[in-house]
């Protein structure tokens, strides 16, 4: 039941997500989703997931490595799901990946081949206050700039720019209904309200896509 | 009682130390280890601990990462533990510190700032068949090589060393008595074993450290 699904918001598909996965080995998995990723297209552009990603932020990602800077997602998706395609797509390779979480279990088969395979049990729902606990389970220090575009990275950027010393947080607000989509304070999944409210007192920068941003994909390739 | 306690082995003092440091933010606990490990001394050889490190260890990692690996500690000690002294120690990161994981909550105090808390929790008691797990958790790819000592990494080195294309596993047998410590199998503390009886059938490398280490430590500074 998807309207059910998308009501419940993010949570919700990360259970389902866990249910549905139980049992596969992560090679079975990781298979499973590069396939995936390589054929499906959105359905409203007809493009792929892949080239659903922002200029802006390969620009950054691009600018903060070169001057030094160790680059992680921290995402609410399923961290298995990411790291098949994050170096590809964004130059972040797999240990560098944060996401959800479900539990794993080493097995030996019969015939000696070991495996690990995926259980039902949700170690770390990476969304909300689960960002700060994914980044220091991962990364075990405190980042020095964070960026995000819904209330699922308030504390991440919370817990960042409350750091000593100089610190950036930052969130792209999606207005641009034309080039891409324009959501907010209604939306179930990527709900943004408490992170527009208290962006000015906590000296976070607000982009605001429509008008800030001149390109949004990168040129097809 | 130390002594039920060591009887009990790695996991029994994982429990302990999970418990007895829950409620303790990170940052707390972070301050604790760094000051402890500043002072305290090997009871036998009166030693830091941080200068009780093998230098065959120390050079085997300047070797691989000179030659492009990236090298990560895959220990069953608390992984919030080792970090505070892995980087001066062992010149890695805390972002490549793999070890047993206590629950983590976030948390905002009154006055607005944000803690991670410690909870009573064991998210991976990181021994045996947990290594592999942990690796898949923090890494996300298969090692190239693992080195052990113990029959707690026999299952990390099963892993690394079934995976396609060329791998190594070595283990580290404590024979020397005289410089260091003779233990292997009936040992309740870094038994080792099955990895003893399996390395030949296997292709992993015994180091017996007796004959084969010419330095165990390095040169006091």
């Amino acid at each position: 039941d998807l309207k059910t699904a998308l009501a419940g918001g993010e949570k919700a598909l990360v259970d389902i997500l866990a249910a549905t996965h139980a049992g596969m080995t992560t090679d079975e998995f990781e298979k499973t989703v590069s396939d995936w990723i390589a054929t499906a297209k959105h359905p409203k552009t007809g493009k792929p997931y892949t080239s659903m990603i922002y200029q802006p932020m390969l620009e950054l990602l691009a600018y903060l490595r070169a001057n030094g800077f160790k680059t992680y997602i921290v995402s609410g998706g399923g961290i298995e799901f990411m790291r098949p395609w994050a170096e590809k797509t964004y130059g972040i390779p797999p240990e560098q990946v944060v996401g959800s979480t479900g539990g794993l279990k080493y097995e030996v088969l019969a015939d000696g081949t070991p495996v690990i395979v995926k259980t039902k049990e949700l170690v770390l729902n990476d969304d909300k206050a689960g960002k700060p606990v994914g980044i220091q389970r991962h990364i075990g220090r405190r980042p020095i700039a964070a960026f995000g575009n819904s209330d699922g990275d308030f504390q991440m950027l919370e817990w960042t720019t409350k750091g000593k010393g100089a610190r950036f947080g930052l969130i792209v607000h999606h207005t641009d209904a034309e080039r891409e989509f324009a959501y907010d304070r209604e939306s179930h999944i990527g709900k943004l309200a408490q992170g527009l409210d208290e962006a000015p007192k906590r000296g976070w920068t607000v982009v605001n896509m429509k008008d800030d941003w001149k390109t949004i994909f990168p040129a097809e390739k």
